[in-house]
C-alpha cells in the first residue's frame, strides 16, 4: 500500500503493480459488489455510496466497498461529506486487457437471463 | 443440480443453466484453482487430479476441485480408479463470450510479471 494514508480521511489503495488478479476476481464473485461496479461502469462518473441504496447495514456496505478499494478496483476519496467511489478501468485495463469487459459484459448476460 | 447421483461414483454438476457468474469468479479467484483451469486450458484435455501435484493435503485438493466442479468451472467423471477433470469451455463460452480467455489472459500476463 503505497498510498500512505496521513491521516483517517486518506483511503489506502494499492498500487497498480499490486493489484492481483485472483483479488479482483475475489472482489467481483459477490452479487452486490458486482452490482455496484456494474452501476459505476454505467455511470462513468464517481458516485457516493449512498447512490447505491444497498439492502444492507452500513457496516456491511462500507466492507463491500472496501473489498472492492483494496482489491484495486475501485478507487474512493472523501470529498467533503461524500465518500466517492470510481472503477479503476485505465488500471485495470492496462493489466488485464479486456478482463472487466468481459466481466461487465458476462454479468449484463446473465442479468438479461434473469 | 440435475445431472442425478446415481450412486457414490457419479459426481453432480450443475446444468449449464444453473451456471453463475459470481460462482465461476469465486472459483477462480483462488490462485490454486486458477493455476489448475490454466493448467486445464494449456493440456486442452481430461486430467487426472493427480497430474496436478498440489503442495496441499488431498482433502484440500478435492475441496478445490470440488468448488471448480460445482462452479460448473470443470467436469469430473471418474474413468477407473482415476477421477478426470475438463473445462467446460463449450459452456462457458455460450454462457459468457469471451470471460474464460480473458482470465486465462489476465492470469498468463500477471505470471509473466512474476
Amino acid at each position: 500500500m503505497s498510498t500512505a494514508a496521513a491521516n483517517s480521511r486518506e483511503l489506502a489503495h494499492p498500487d497498480r503493480t499490486e493489484i492481483r488478479l485472483e483479488g479482483v476476481l475475489h472482489a467481483l464473485s459477490d452479487p452486490m459488489r458486482l452490482n455496484i461496479v456494474c452501476a459505476l461502469a454505467m455511470e462513468e462518473r464517481e458516485l457516493a455510496c449512498s447512490f447505491f441504496e444497498l439492502p444492507v447495514s452500513k457496516s456491511t456496505s462500507t466492507h463491500h466497498f472496501r473489498v472492492l478499494r483494496e482489491s484495486g478496483v475501485i478507487q474512493q476519496v472523501y470529498r467533503g461529506t461524500a465518500k466517492m467511489s470510481g472503477l479503476r478501468r485505465d488500471d485495470l485495463e492496462a493489466l488485464f486487457p479486456g478482463l472487466l469487459e468481459a466481466i461487465l459484459g458476462a454479468a449484463d448476460l446473465q442479468a438479461g437471463r434473469g
